[in-house]
């Protein structure tokens, strides 16, 4: 189930520039609007309810206000990977690689085992979906931490792109509160139907 | 005047690791609590109360969960500096630099002009503050903007490395929630009396 108030909030502020870029910087990933982020929060904890969810795992560095307010809802601590380039990581960290659409880098990610581990029920957040890579590292280091997916909540999905339906496909319960199945610097953007 | 519940944290789940540093990745710039978020953001909403404060700003990534919780008290927006280490950047940004303490590298800091100007009444919001260099870029910013910095609120001042003090020299009304005076593997921590 989408978000009317956000798909509104992309028609009326974002941007499409070249390249599939969707600049949405004005209110969600440089400039932050505070009581957007509080409904996107509250919008993932109903999408979510009744699941157990007991941590929320995101990555650095604009997952991170988002996982904030899904975080205050369930009343469960965050854990926020890193990226790092490093090529030798200690032996006390999972591991995983994100291929980053927008940069065109690849990022090692990390989170340390003190914190990851069977008994926690994870939902992973991000802001962004393209090709789905950050969900799918980060899905990795769960499983290798042996902790229960429930699923995964992203505010923005570029549906075209299919990282998304790859991902459902693979069972992972995600769920994308606008999901941008075209859009174009003239013709604007459309969002997928419900 | 310092936080006692956050000093109490301090002392009984960070650690002191060779080299000067203070490892509080279990409950603030890894893993977050996000009780001790939200009265992080409370504590510095009380000591900025009526200072008109309209937009928080920190550098990604640790700083962001604390603007965010700050930003919900002062129900304002937050905004977020990027690190980047590219050469050219366009002409819509304002860029100061930045040296980290704990990676030893030198990055430029970016915010677009388009969220940051002469309207604003800036706090700025950063997890740890060593040598303080991470303030002075992000104030640098506000400076390039002709923004009001109304101040700077850092979760954690490592006293001993000075960077606190020569902001408060430059007449930058700072409040660290928690300065430690000084630390070592061994003997333990020692924060400032207030």
């Amino acid at each position: 189930m989408q978000m009317k108030l956000l798909q509104d909030r992309i028609l009326k502020d974002g941007q499409v520039k070249e390249g599939n870029i969707l600049k949405v910087d004005s209110f969600l990933n440089h400039q932050i609007d505070i009581d957007l982020l509080g409904r996107i929060g509250e919008e993932f904890s109903r999408q979510f309810a009744g699941s157990g969810v007991n941590k929320i795992l995101t990555i650095e560095a604009s997952g991170i206000a988002i996982a904030c307010a899904t975080a205050v809802c369930f009343h469960c601590p965050i854990l926020f990977a890193k990226k790092t380039k490093s090529l030798n990581i200690a032996g006390d960290v999972y591991t995983s690689k994100v291929e980053s659409f927008t940069h065109k880098t690849v990022n090692d990610i990390i989170v340390s085992k003190s914190f990851l581990g069977p008994e926690d029920r994870i939902l992973i957040i991000d802001d962004f979906l393209a090709n789905g890579k950050a969900i799918l590292g980060l899905s990795d280091l769960v499983r290798q931490a042996g902790a229960t997916l429930i699923g995964a909540g992203v505010v923005i999905e570029k549906g075209f792109q299919g990282g998304g339906d790859r991902i459902r496909s693979m069972g992972i319960d995600l769920c994308s509160l606008a999901i941008v199945e075209s859009m174009d610097p003239v013709r604007g953007i459309v969002f997928r139907k419900d």
